[in-house]
């Protein structure tokens, strides 16, 4: 199984998909193509959510804007699954992951680089490098990859850790990581900081909100706080769109306080 | 074969996809996930138009706006088909509509509730709910389901009937339903109020405009009346937004006088 | 294995893969249903540069703005490829990519009417002709679709060539012909125009602009040129949209002077 993501949108993501499929008889999943332009944060983030939850598997990742630079291709091995990419960061929160999800010692990963060989773009390395890369490792299989031609133990990479935010008895602050399609801000504060406050209220920058387990919880259009499916504070509206209600974009500081 | 429907965008699918890859091996088709957000009728009428298409299949539907509140989790067999999604009435025209292609009595409807267990989250039931019992009704088959544990009869469930027309002689009435990406404004007002009109004209809320069998059979940009793929009454502009030039949003009533 | 493109978006595309898979067995690929809406141009040039990095299959491709009207349904076979659409042009240019790739004489296509037979709707060919064709000349293999019932060498049929560009010593001209999802504005001007220039400047449209290798070769939010995977000029900004920075849409006309 392989899994493509990328913020391309379309159509480019189709010549990756092409690519692989002239190179391997892998099966094919598509992840997304809408991760968050040019942010590998926020891609970082939706991919530790989501990719955990595949069985082992090939993952193209290519959100890239260091495209033709001399940063370089990655891969990653969280135990029974691997991922391929650019070397800036955006690997590295899935593959932790991943390798907590099958009980793995998540900074014990294992990470190579990739010869780019020389290809005939500088602007689409993910059809020239990382989709020929992917293919390469599939038919490989994860467990033999290392000894691939091209691929050597990487001194180091990029990392990318989230900001961590501050819990301090009855107040957290932290930030809005990323926004998603609904409008809800998800944020970096964990959401067990509304234990004990479900049905009543707490204060986000200083503002009263209800806290409800569910977005139908308070009346339609109505905003509300929440623990959202990756386990943070949630900002939202019912029907509506949290990041507009509260004003908050991706990067704005939050305090909540009980 | 197990097919997947949402409003969720991205990247929110791609964790159902995983959790349905890990518990089964079914083949997965993406439907959609654009259905229209939130919107339960919109996201029904789509579905009756497209899901009887497939073969027999398992199928996967996630508009749920209703998520992490006490509404159930349903199991609709249709024949050959199954349906998996909220109790909030979207399974039940695209049920009724795979019954009728199979030359079965589309009232004749079997459903079940589904037994949701501990969810690990109460905003994304897709992936906590749904995706597995999707995976598991796969696995099971679908004339296997009902004796699944967790699987019981439904004593009652919501029920979503599109609202009826009025055609009274040389006059109907209706709504928009949905509006297309192309900006066709489909209503429910049943396309053979044209017949006999191709060529001329009817009235629309008033309004003198062209009947025609084929967008392109006015010039670009100039409005038309057309009978859509579904066979109701469709208002459209030939490359260009129907719902803008004729001024009507979904909901909107509909008045068509020969 | 079977390819869908079209410029439906959602959910259209859903009824095209149920028919194809009640028809056929073939295994699916989405190209992209964003093909540039009622775009005959711009979705011939994505279509050229994707499709030929796929191996051999049949191509189903749906940008159709004058469904129902009385427009021929196509086959061509390009090789080891098949493509089934619209006689309007837009299988023509990936066609004779595809040929190129395999080393054959791109103007050498072999072409054929498709028989529509009675369809269900005016309104979606996609559906009722081109995909059933699709499958049809799938299941029969693409070297056996001319003997199939229904399928005739076709006469003639619509081409389409892009724009030529004026090359002449120092300067060349163009236009622009389409704008990614990024935001870059891709040009019919060869980017061999650029060589020996990178790290440098040319005017484009009067305007110094720096001639990098990668979008990340200038500051974020900073213009630049470059040639795109596609092997032509394109203006870009870092992290940004170049046709808003450059001014400049589809269609558009473009002088790059060294």
């Amino acid at each position: 199984m392989l899994t493509l993501a990328s913020d391309f949108g379309s159509p480019y993501p189709a010549a990756m998909k092409g690519v692989v499929l002239r190179e391997s008889d892998a099966r094919l999943v598509d992840v997304t193509h809408d991760l968050p332009r040019q942010d590998v944060r926020g891609a970082a983030f939706w991919l530790r959510e989501v990719l955990p939850e595949f069985p082992p598997a090939v993952h193209l990742v290519v959100v890239d804007p260091g495209v033709g630079t001399d940063r370089a291709a990655l891969l990653v091995r969280a135990g029974d699954h691997a991922l391929v990419g650019p070397d800036n960061g955006v690997l590295l929160p899935p593959a932790r992951e991943l390798c907590a999800r099958q009980d793995r010692d998540p900074d014990a990963l294992d990470a190579f680089t990739l010869d780019p060989g020389d290809p005939a773009s500088h602007t689409f390395h993910g059809r020239d490098v990382f989709a020929p890369w992917a293919a390469r490792v599939h038919e490989a299989g994860v467990g033999n990859a290392a000894a691939l031609d091209g691929v050597d133990p990487a001194g180091s990479y990029q990392d990318l850790q989230f900001p961590a935010p501050t819990v301090d008895g009855e107040r957290a602050a932290g930030e809005v990581l990323v926004v998603d399609g609904f409008g809800n801000a998800v944020t970096n504060v964990p959401g067990t900081v509304l234990d004990g406050r479900y049905g009543g209220e707490v204060a986000v920058n200083g503002e009263p909100a209800p806290v409800r387990r569910a977005y139908a919880r308070v009346a339609a259009g109505e905003r509300l706080v929440t623990v959202g499916s990756h386990g943070n504070v949630e900002l939202a509206v019912d029907q509506g769109r949290g990041d507009e209600a509260f004003g908050l974009s991706i990067g704005d500081s939050v305090r909540v306080e009980r």
